[in-house]
């Protein structure tokens, strides 16, 4: 570390400990420079590199002061992960993670499950004990391997929201998005094979690659626009890519929505250097703006593209009512599915379809979405509140994964493993990297109802960080 | 084919058309030198060849007479795949049975299905209705990624009845058998590595292989007890093989138990190697002889078996409840369990935890096991009435699975085409053997209500048979 950048850290780590409050003016570059024995320009350098992280804020003739907390806050840059294949790891951290989850009483910030109490899931308890009570026997036989065609036929009828005019028979049931985009992934490519992913991006997806033993390529990715189809370009000139993996749509961890026109310029460059797409839209019936989001399939003219969802976002994980889209794929898909689990749970199938078909399905999500939206909007304000300054807390658009960016010298791992003693449970930022990126970034889910513990929980976390930061700062200044 | 083997077949063909009936004395060596123009010795060898078959037996100073039908019906000799790694393919025939089933009204003999309609399942419909008016939220949730603990927990006790003393942390719930053989595969072995299998060997396993590039070795298998030892041994010597996979309890589709000393020793040989078995007692249940036989698990002092089950056979297979017990695997079947579908439904664990704590599982098991061996009774008795002599058939020892050889001119996967015009569908046997053997047996699932139509259709099957090998008469006369 230079001089001006160690400055520029302890600088930080004072405005984000409080000594300097947000709006104050900091001391002069003279006096600083006498105060740490550095020369003046090496203050100046400190300065401009607070002032690129937006941490303080220089007035003409004034002299540089906080930067106050804005309602429009710092979000987070381009991410720049590594620019060729990598290896995947981290399993036993996922693990852990997934552990951490089964326990009881734990606030849950780290996992993805939606709200699951709101009145408008009635009708579906009330569906999944008729079914129960029918005593419909292809509940417990072997039914249709493309999953029931009922639930084929209401997931047609709802792609075409997203853009999509699809058959019944394009489409196949599959045990939540997880085996959609396993099986789509294996129908796409094989071991030794390297594959583009958004970076950061979900780690369910990491964690197949990793498991078929493919290599990972992290592209730059905005957190309002999406994958950077520059850097995308420059990977595939460079590297044999066979599939290109995105969430377009309320992206898990970024909450961006790809703009239409750079959705269409992905699918291009996807034929260009003819490789597959395989988007998960498994949050993309959750976005603010009405109506949703057109998926990249409803472009898709070649086939090339396999879509990947599920009700696990919108109704709830534990139903694994999911379906995967192959396009020109079919046939591969159908295999991958066959060779991982035969067949699709039947009673789940019925009781979703069911749901869709009695109108009860929009009412929800426009409740979900409504919902979401509020409780982003007090998580955004509890976590600008009581977390220290200097942070960039991205802006979603839909869905209810907020992604936060600590200064460098957290790591969350660390802050995860410390605040498990509290009940706490946070998404590790580094375990959504092929490349363990990301370890002072971290993830909440906002899903769940906002509240007073809630509110004391994220205050918890705010003040775990701040100890992380003055620990930091000891070190420093040893 | 040889002068002798040539009129063996047409004295064979003679017999199964009724040309000679049972019982009676066939011509002498001396005639049929004449009539056919051959050497006596020619015919003498081709008698021989009909005793080896049982077709016909001697008497001593009056000849040979037809083989009459015997209640110790000729069963399936050991089989003699070819002794050499091999690739799976016939994807496409497994994918066309599959869709065979999909159709209303079929008589499906070809299918693994039990007997749905019992009254002893009254209870699991109660307990399915019962849990959504309860409005269980864990339904919905992401909960146990290993399985609901309710539902390991019985597992661990029905285990007992098969010798294994488990408890239920050392349990993996999946998404049906099918998923437990598929993670437990992935567990143990890669592309391009070879695995052992019993020939012939269920298709589902045989397909797993193949969309992993797994190569298969198959071996010969003795339709009372099992699994070649010596072959295996053979094998082993030769080929760096990673796994052997058995199903050793009313084995799909021989229907045989292995003997307790066969299961220790080849636990014994896989140690000698150093390899695993995957074991798959999905019928394991259904055994005539109570109490259950045990299975290999119940042996393994060094956690190198990889037990595999479900309730499909018991219960139903749309509830796709499963479970592997993967001893020192679990890491890596926890780390697969989690790239193919990440969590296994919730509602049909809890239903099925809540039917065996009830008590009603063991009644329901002695009524299933009851109705299966009355309905082998009157399946094998239909048989051996309406198709043509000369068939070998098994006498399975539990399950609901018969298999039977025909004459090498049928071909099952024609006769199959054929009888779906007919509305019945067949197991096709080829599809039982990584290697494309038994072209000329077939596989009939005797699960379902043993009743006039059935009887109807598996007369309607006879005659086929019957046609197939006329045609095939009429192109060696001509």
């Amino acid at each position: 570390m230079t001089r001006y950048q160690h400055l520029a850290r302890l600088l930080a780590q004072r405005i984000n400990q409080g000594l300097y409050v947000c709006g104050e003016r900091l001391p002069s570059v003279r006096a600083l420079s006498r105060e740490h024995g550095v020369s003046i320009s090496t203050v100046q350098q400190a300065y401009y590199l607070l002032e690129e992280q937006q941490l303080i804020t220089p007035q003409p003739r004034s002299g540089y002061f906080v930067t106050p907390h804005q309602s429009a806050h710092p979000m987070p840059a381009l991410t720049r992960p590594p620019q060729h294949p990598v290896d995947v790891t981290q399993w036993e951290a996922v693990l852990e993670q997934i552990n951490m989850r089964q326990q009881p009483g734990i606030m849950q910030f780290g996992d993805c499950t939606p709200d699951l109490t709101q009145p408008t899931l009635k009708s579906l308890w009330k569906i999944i004990s008729r079914i129960g009570q029918q005593q419909d026997i292809r509940l417990l036989r072997y039914e249709h391997f493309y999953g029931a065609p009922e639930l084929r036929e209401q997931v047609a009828r709802l792609a075409i929201d997203s853009g999509c005019h699809l058959t019944p028979e394009e489409i196949v049931a599959t045990n939540g998005c997880h085996e959609a985009l396993s099986i789509a992934i294996r129908a796409v490519c094989q071991a030794g094979d390297i594959v583009a992913v958004e970076s950061p991006g979900y780690h369910g997806i990491l964690q197949i690659l990793h498991g078929l033993n493919v290599k990972v390529i992290e592209i730059p990715t905005d957190s309002q626009t999406g994958i950077s189809l520059e850097a995308l370009e420059l990977a595939l000139d460079q590297w044999p890519v066979k599939a290109v993996i995105v969430v377009p749509n309320c992206n898990n961890p970024l909450g961006f929505i790809m703009p239409e026109r750079r959705k269409r310029a992905l699918l291009a460059l996807a034929q260009r250097f003819d490789i597959a797409i395989i988007e998960d839209d498994v949050y993309g019936e959750l976005a603010w703006e009405y109506p949703r989001p057109p998926a990249i399939k409803a472009f898709d003219s070649d086939g090339r593209v396999l879509l990947c969802s599920s009700f696990s976002k919108t109704l709830g994980p534990g139903l694994r009512v999911g379906w995967v889209v192959p396009g020109r794929y079919l046939d591969r898909v159908l295999h991958m599915k066959y060779i991982v689990t035969g067949f699709t749970v039947q009673q789940t199938q019925f009781a979703v379809a069911e749901f869709i078909r009695q109108g009860c399905y929009p009412a929800h999500l426009r409740k979900m979405r409504q919902l979401y939206q509020r409780n982003l909007e007090a998580f955004t304000a509890a976590v600008l509140q009581h977390f220290p300054c200097g942070i960039c807390v991205t802006r979603p658009q839909g869905g209810y994964l907020l992604w936060i960016e600590l200064p460098e010298v957290v790591d969350t791992a660390k802050l995860n493993k410390r605040m498990h003693e509290s009940g706490i449970q946070i998404a590790v930022g580094s375990l959504l990297s092929a490349s363990g990126k990301y370890q002072n970034c971290l993830r909440l889910n906002y899903g769940q109802p906002f509240n007073a513990s809630t509110e004391e929980a994220l205050k918890k976390l705010g003040e775990a960080i701040q100890q992380a930061m003055e620990e930091d700062l000891v070190e420093l200044e040893k």
